[in-house]
């Protein structure tokens, strides 16, 4: 189950919608089952596509920002949800240390820290905020937009714990994807619990294999339902070797936009849908600073290798792009006042906590919204009143559109917990 | 963690409410402690009487009804409780057989049966009625006023397993207080999960031994907070062996109704409190359809013995009511419309899940509500509008009103945690 949310899709009900709202005890059984054998990552927000005939996950963020993006009706649920993960973990735990993106002191951010603070105090612990950004040398106090403020303090390690002045926590909570590599004063924190793990950062993370997982949990859940697994998940695949500078790779990156591209029209014939295939080229790893291109013709291939050759010259520090994710493009059809938008779910633990719209008005339906530009608009709970007979007969009721959104959440979720599964470093040691 | 919700409380905040707010984390972390040792009832609502100076619970029902009163936002709440509870209890549930109250078939109990069956089927389970009311024979549907419907079906008892035709549960709810006895159908059911246990259900059950928990409870809670526990804890005590016919007993009664009086009279001196005490007899186990009686004087006590023998005489088949709970008096001082009003809590597992007002327009605010007239107020969610700075400086936002009444509800479940474990028939299986 998830939050009763009104969405923007107004048409009419489409058969997979339809089947996963019919299949929603099974649905959620299943779910029960798989969270007995993995263990969902801490928290996590999905972006999704919904192209009408089509709906899939496109990133799954495993230190997700934008909490304050949620209206307070769902902190509720978040609240409930992390005193659900906090009693699995470290039912004892007193003191939680928050560790943000070390450089971002945007407004939007700030508050988002805010929500996470208030989120982790209601469910029960003390929370303080140390900052990776070495420039802190004491607690340094932030103000946010709406009056309040929030204090940055300086990390302490002290051997294997990391603290802060007079505060041992048991468990630091990271909200900084590593995109950047792993600082030292995160590493070899055994006493400790880190959450999430190193792992799920970017320094070592890759969208290929966030993918591969995730094409093995919708094939197990296609089979649940009936149904064809392409519907949910975007064919996706990794292309290494790549030097834009020396046109190494290109060959090999050409001929599978190519094959995505025939692979997808095949599917669009199948289903007799009379639209353009597109493909999306991004980096495997992070944003690397060259962020989501659309392709939707083989020769746009020779303007994103200009393009991204542009980008990566002007880049500092940055390491060599050396693998890109070749995925199929699915387009949004949701639009919120005319603007193209995409929903973003959250979890927290096994549950759906709440979701809103990114929304960008210079950005197409086959282009990335989640760039500068783009603002967010709350979802709001669906009413009774909209609702004519809640849940007793099929079809009697207003189909709750954002199930189906909270479903597709959780599967790029539990592809993230299979995911973080294989490339545990430590896995050996449970074998 | 509760819901922000809104509440008929509009005075300024009081010293307990502050210490309340305050300490919130420590809170919610003692729960969490309490609920390593302790398993909470699998649902529960409580009445709560607020009297400005004073909080304190004064019914703990282990088989709820008025679930339709929760609003719509409140329902995934339920729903992320529901989830919870059945994970710990019976992961691989797929059939949830409910058993409502035998003989009521108000529009309203209809209600709250359907939106049990709303909330535990998008948890995941498939959920049927099973009726205790021996004149269905066969599949009854009956109508909603909203224009749906519920189907009861017949019980089917199975050697040691309760089920209906072509449906075999592995967990049965309960939702009858067991007021008019335990049917032999609900007894030994060794196969299946029966919730909550048979012990819960007024025929064993004992408000004399909640009372005495809740005590244990309040003492502990108000030692974490440093503060009196008078200040939640309504005095109680039984009187055994009355016969209201002979007049046997009545002696003790007023002797109590005395003591608790002069008790309550002290304290209000203490705390300068510039009220009348008055002290409510209720039976022991269930209403006995004798319902709770307000003594605002010693000499109304005669005129409660008169009514009491009245009312008996009229009920059949009640046994003779013996044992009667003697408790300090806590006023309602809030108000809805003008009309007297108390707040309830639901709970699910640990969480609490919503609430609402019970309101009576024609009872005085140290008369029981819970009467025929009374109505119910749903209480909304507080919106960040009405919260200029959330959270971060004490003092700096307007407070949850309702978290204290979450906290207080909690209380009274955790005393019914206790209670169970006390009067658990099997017990000495696990000493």
């Amino acid at each position: 189950m998830v939050p009763h949310l009104i969405t923007a899709l107004t048409g009419p009900i489409n058969e997979l919608e339809q089947r996963v709202l019919e299949s929603m005890p099974a649905i959620e059984r299943w779910f029960r089952l798989e969270w007995m054998e993995h263990t969902p990552p801490f928290y996590s927000s999905v972006d999704l596509r919904n192209a009408g005939f089509k709906l899939a996950p496109v990133d799954t963020n495993l230190f997700p920002g934008g909490f304050n993006n949620l209206t307070p009706e769902m902190l509720p649920l978040a609240v409930q949800a992390a005193m659900a993960a906090i009693e699995k973990i470290c039912p004892e735990a007193k003191n939680l240390l928050l560790v943000p993106e070390a450089k971002n002191r945007g407004s939007f951010y700030l508050s988002n820290l805010a929500t996470l603070v208030r989120i982790f105090s209601m469910a029960g612990l003390n929370v303080r905020l140390g900052s990776l950004d070495e420039s802190i040398k004491e607690p340094t106090t932030v103000a946010l937009p709406d009056g309040s403020a929030l204090t940055l303090e300086p990390l302490v390690r002290q051997r294997s714990r990391l603290m802060l002045k007079d505060f041992d926590p048991c468990t630091i909570l990271l909200n900084d994807d590593l995109s950047s590599g792993i600082p030292d004063l995160l590493t070899h924190l055994h006493e400790q619990y880190l959450l999430p793990p190193l792992h799920a950062g970017w320094a070592q993370r890759r969208k290929s294999q966030h993918f591969r997982a995730y094409e093995e949990v919708s094939k197990k859940f296609a089979k649940l339902l009936g149904m064809d697994p392409w519907l949910i998940y975007p064919h996706s695949v990794a292309v290494d070797g790549l030097d834009f500078n020396t046109g190494a790779g290109l060959d090999a990156l050409q001929a599978q936009v190519d094959a995505t591209l025939t692979r997808t029209r095949r599917k669009y014939k199948e289903y007799g849908i009379n639209e353009k295939p597109f493909v999306v080229v991004k980096p495997d790893a992070g944003t690397h600073g060259l962020g989501v291109m659309t392709i939707r013709d083989a020769k746009d291939l020779e303007a994103l290798a200009i393009k991204a050759r542009e980008k990566l010259a002007k880049l500092q520090g940055v390491p060599a792009l050396s693998q890109v994710l070749v995925q199929e493009g699915v387009a949004t059809h949701e639009r919120i006042h005319e603007a193209v938008a995409e929903p973003v779910v959250y979890m927290m633990d096994r549950y759906v906590v709440g979701g809103f719209y990114r929304v960008h008005a210079d950005r197409a339906e086959d282009e990335n919204l989640n760039a500068p530009g783009s603002s967010f608009v709350p979802l709001a709970f669906a009413h009774s009143s909209h609702l004519p007979a809640p849940g007793e007969k099929p079809g009697a009721s207003a189909p709750n559109r954002f199930y189906m959104y909270g479903v597709i959440g959780r599967l790029a979720m539990l592809a993230a917990s299979y995911e973080l599964e294989t490339t545990d470093p430590d896995a050996e040691d449970y074998a």
